[in-house]
């Protein structure tokens, strides 16, 4: 995963062993010696082998790259490769060092344990990306990512081949790159949490050696308030200002006064340098214009100079900041709602609208990026990201030309509801169905081979050292304390946080963004496998006409592992403070699993159950499906529902 | 854990809420600072509260040392703390740092979650610690431990009030501190794996900011080949040397020429200067006098010089090598084998052999440190090392003064069977119970209490970064792929590796040290929980006279899962080279589960089981106790046994 756009199976394996090593032709550096030893490190992880280089032993893997890695990074670089496996060797070429990067992690994901020792299978791939911008976003204003956390994420995304790093900087709530220039920015406006210059240089190389270019992103006019701490001249409103915000008005720059443009000319030069990809993100979303109706002297600035509205404005700032992005040989990228007629072809449109939007810009001549469908903080499963098509809706009906605009896309993480220490869970592995979304074959679409792909990934992806699914037991241990929490697992397991925006209802004012995040709803997975699998399972038995032994077999287990729940997992329940709020939801699991039991004893007898029981279950199933304080929805609410239906009216034998 | 020596409880308990922070008084300085902060985050870590200081806030913790940590740390500074906590706040005073640091580790094992928040109890506690040298032994030369991975365990160190990493950075397998005099011993004595003399004060400092001393042990005159390879004029036999070794003899030092003197002085010279501390562990231990033996010069020297035997020649070498450590202030340490009358009285035996040994050498005037029944890497029980009481056998007998020669002791974690990936799991949680028994009072010997609070301190470590537990769910996977593992890990919940040296024989040649460490029997822990409860549950439900009705229904869900887990697991088994080893013990394990549930039917009945089934069964027992191939042993066979044997002739009702 990402499935390669050609894989022809040959017969036989080639047998990884510790004298396994990877030679080099063709272009060489000592940058690309460094990715052959990661590749060799990773594999060791994989198989536990440390390897030895025995003299005299021809490799295993030969590797042959006609050109390097570009110094700066370049969008579209042909990133395609060949591997070839046979019983006794493997051979990788690519006409660039990225097809090498890509071809090396396709390596490693078809290592196997075998009955006769680790191995690859013999194969034919010839492999390259759909799109050539494959990106994901880190959000770090909300809640800061410390570099290690970063670093690893940038392993995962060259796992599943993802190339763009979009850093977002600055929002309201954090400034977090270091201005030499402009020191207040993080002096004042980070709460002590940002990035070095020297740690920023740190991550961009470190994304380089993975084939990654970093796009930094400062997003204004809007969600800005974290500049304006240090430098309130900037704001378009009186202030002032701290980070916790909590002011009815959003704060926005001041797009009229010339000192605002003096500050950026100095501020986009001094980043310019420090992010040496061509392209820099000025954000420009969600934009509401309060403080500029609110402002007399902005009023005046917009008739004087007849910009009749808040877009007009935003328009007019957005075109002086794309002549200060161009002097600095840079080309600008923004949200969908930078797009304006008056702004050169060559801006970049990044979409959380969706593929109509895109098909829209790209019929004027504007490249664009997907993000819609692919927000990992929105808490969706696996399969609806996987879903989201690029080329869908208005954007089937392009000109080829038209087409070609649209470049690719990005997963979006959005940092309302994350730490260091969950951050991992969020995006992975959910991350690499996006992934395979931009770089596999438009109709690569099979949702259960996804799936099981999925799960091999997802234990590759810990050998890197994300914490995605290791990290949850000390989240769980912290709640319960040091007693046996099986049975909080067993909660755990079946539970999903709520979707889309509902964690948070506006009308409890700002999120809080310092309060702890330790609750259960912190802890689980935004997709819950055993629930996926249960209702898979009640499917099978259902259309089996209640036929299949060994899927209801099966399922009684789960109901009646579900029943006893509540009854094992209640001293924990009680014990702590944080796990109060989780008691409907543990009961309803209980009570759930007892009328499943039920619903298949009458199946069982080819009876139908009375209609009183059948009302009174379904009751339970729809105080199940509520959220409650915990925020967390019962998935195996929905299959259990199926079971009573069934058993209120069973199918004839 | 480890018990403090003094402990009044209160009543109430002290919450801990996002604003609580700690305030010094007295001595104060940077690092001091910085200790704080590290306690602020590991409380952070623990609660997943991210602490803000809001101005205005009287401090929660209240510290107070009178002195500050010296730059170099010595041995037997004041270690005391005394920490006081009621409903409104915590008080923690001490006359060293040294004991602040200690006196926070005990507040952060205190906090536990409660039904109203994150809270610790009402407390008065005074503690000092029994002995002054509270150590663990890292061999780094038989498996390179890199630098993060000490680190953690130098978290783990001081979460358990350790004071002393002793660093045995040479031994046949590898010499692991660079030396800017002697490059090759390095460069060709490490394979690569080394630290360099930067990493080294690294270590140093941090291990320093943690209240710990760090005393390097450089291993001579035998367990000495890797400085042959870049120094092979050192030696006394003709080489060529290789680190696989191999050789029949094991090669030793040349005691009898002056320039191994003069590379000795260089080379130590150099090495006190790198290592503050005043100990220096110059080993001393296992030198077979092969070599010596068999090398002329060396013969004549002897006699030359009336040594009379091998042991004499060690003593002359030693006699020297003490003069060029006091050149460089430096005490010397080494192991039991050193102890000598010509050495001055300030020397530090370690005793490896016992305490009978110790006792002679304090007789002497000789201090010692205990390490016999402290070896991790022999794979006892907790409990075991647990009863190895330093004061006991004949070092009961001192006199006051004698006594006070014992310094304490030090754990040690040779290498031969440990990676970075499971190096936790082979030290932690059983060190902790070592840390026990070098702090606290004799009198605390208490298993069961040891047991419990063991299993709260294991959670506690790994907020530490310590991977004891959750590495080996990875370790599983890389065996048997991505399947479901839960099988597996019925498994492996209920065996151990076995014990003391017999994982290898020596019939099979030297170790190779190269070899994966990616078995059953590295990812196990060396203890089993599982095992341990169970045989816990079959002692109760025996001594109930069999008439414990919720002891038995719990053995009989345990014995249900082995009997039925080889099928669960065979897949798995038959899918992976590395499993196929397993078959046998995964065989027994069902085996023993059915004879065991078979017991319990003729108990439930009161009726004798025949003799002809109770033969076949104990013949299972015997069977199921032999580790085979897999070198580990089926811990739940013992208590299955009695089961079997009290099911074969039950008492009376």
């Amino acid at each position: 995963m990402p499935m390669p756009a050609s894989v022809q199976p040959g017969s036989g394996q080639l047998a990884i062993t510790q004298s396994f090593f990877v030679s080099a032709t063709g272009y060489r550096n000592a940058a690309l010696a460094v990715s052959i030893d990661r590749f060799q490190q990773q594999l060791s992880e994989k198989t536990g082998i440390p390897f030895r280089l025995k003299p005299g032993v021809a490799p295993a893997l030969e590797v042959h790259a006609a050109s390097g890695l570009d110094p700066v990074l370049k969008l579209g670089v042909d990133e395609s490769y060949e591997l070839t496996i046979n019983e006794s060797k493997a051979t990788l070429t690519a006409p660039t060092w990225l097809g090498v990067l890509h071809g090396l992690q396709t390596f490693l994901q078809l290592v196997q344990t075998t009955p006769t020792g680790f191995a690859v299978p013999a194969v034919t791939i010839k492999d390259q990306p759909r799109f050539p911008w494959r990106g994901l976003m880190f959000d770090v204003s909300r809640h800061f990512i410390p570099v290690d956390a970063l670093k690893r994420n940038l392993d995962g995304m060259a796992a599943v081949k993802m190339n763009a790093m979009h850093w977002h900087l600055s929002d309201d709530q954090g400034f977090r790159a270091e201005s030499k220039k402009f020191p207040r920015l993080t002096g004042m406006g980070s709460a002590g949490q940002f990035y070095t210059q020297e740690e920023i240089r740190d991550i961009i190389a470190y994304a380089h050696d993975r084939g990654i270019r970093v796009i930094p992103e400062f997003d204004i006019p809007g969600h800005s308030r974290s500049w304006f701490l240090g430098y309130p001249d900037l704001s378009s409103g009186p202030g002032p200002y701290t980070l916790e915000g909590g002011a009815a008005i959003d704060p926005i720059m001041d797009p009229t006064r010339e000192t605002t443009y003096k500050f950026l000319e100095t501020f986009i030069a001094e980043m310019s340098r420090l992010f040496p990809d061509a392209y820099f993100h000025i954000g420009g979303d969600e934009v509401d214009g309060k403080q500029w109706d609110a402002n007399p002297k902005i009023q005046a600035f917009k008739q004087a100079h007849g910009l009749k509205n808040n877009q007009a404005l935003q328009a007019y700032f957005n075109q002086r900041l794309q002549k200060i992005l161009a002097k600095n040989h840079k080309i600008m990228v923004g949200w969908d709602e930078i797009l304006n007629p008056d702004l050169p072809k060559t801006i970049v449109i990044q979409s959380w609208r969706g593929q109509d939007s895109l098909a829209a810009a790209a019929k004027q001549g504007y490249s664009g990026l997907l993000s819609y469908g692919y927000y990992l903080d929105l808490m969706w499963p696996a399969a609806r990201h996987y879903a989201i098509e690029p080329m869908s809706g208005d954007a089937a009906t392009l000109s080829p030309d038209e087409k070609a605009r649209i470049l690719g896309g990005e997963s979006c993480q959005w940092a309302e509801w994350v730490m260091p220490e969950n951050i991992d869970s969020h995006i992975w592995p959910r991350n690499a169905v996006i992934a395979e979304r931009l770089w596999s074959q438009q109709n690569v679409t099979d949702v259960a081979s996804m799936y099981a792909r999925l799960n091999a990934v997802s234990l590759d992806l810990e050998w890197l050292g994300l914490t995605h699914r290791s990290a949850r037991a000390h989240m769980l241990h912290r709640m319960a304390g040091p007693a046996d929490i099986s049975a909080l697992r067993v909660l755990a397991d079946v539970v999903e946080p709520v979707k889309d925006y509902n964690r948070w209802d506006d009308s409890k004012g700002p999120i809080d963004f310092h309060a702890p995040l330790n609750r259960l709803i912190d802890a689980v997975y935004p997709e819950s496998d055993t629930a996926r699998q249960f209702a898979g399972l009640v499917q099978t038995y259902i259309q089996s006409n209640y036929k299949d032994q060994a899927a209801e077999t099966r399922i009684r287990n789960w109901l009646t592992v579900w029943r006893d729940n509540d009854a094992r997992l209640h001293p924990l329940l009680d014990g702590s403070f944080l796990l109060q709020e989780d008691e409907p939801l543990s009961q309803s699991l209980s009570a759930l699993g007892a009328a499943g039991l039920e619903a298949l004893d009458y199946l069982d007898k080819s009876q139908a159950a009375p209609d009183a029981w059948k009302t009174q279950q379904l009751a339970l199933v729809e105080q199940a499906k509520k959220p409650g304080p915990a925020g967390l929805l019962l998935m195996v609410a929905a299959p259990i529902q199926q079971l009573i239906e069934a058993g209120a009216s069973p199918k004839s034998p």
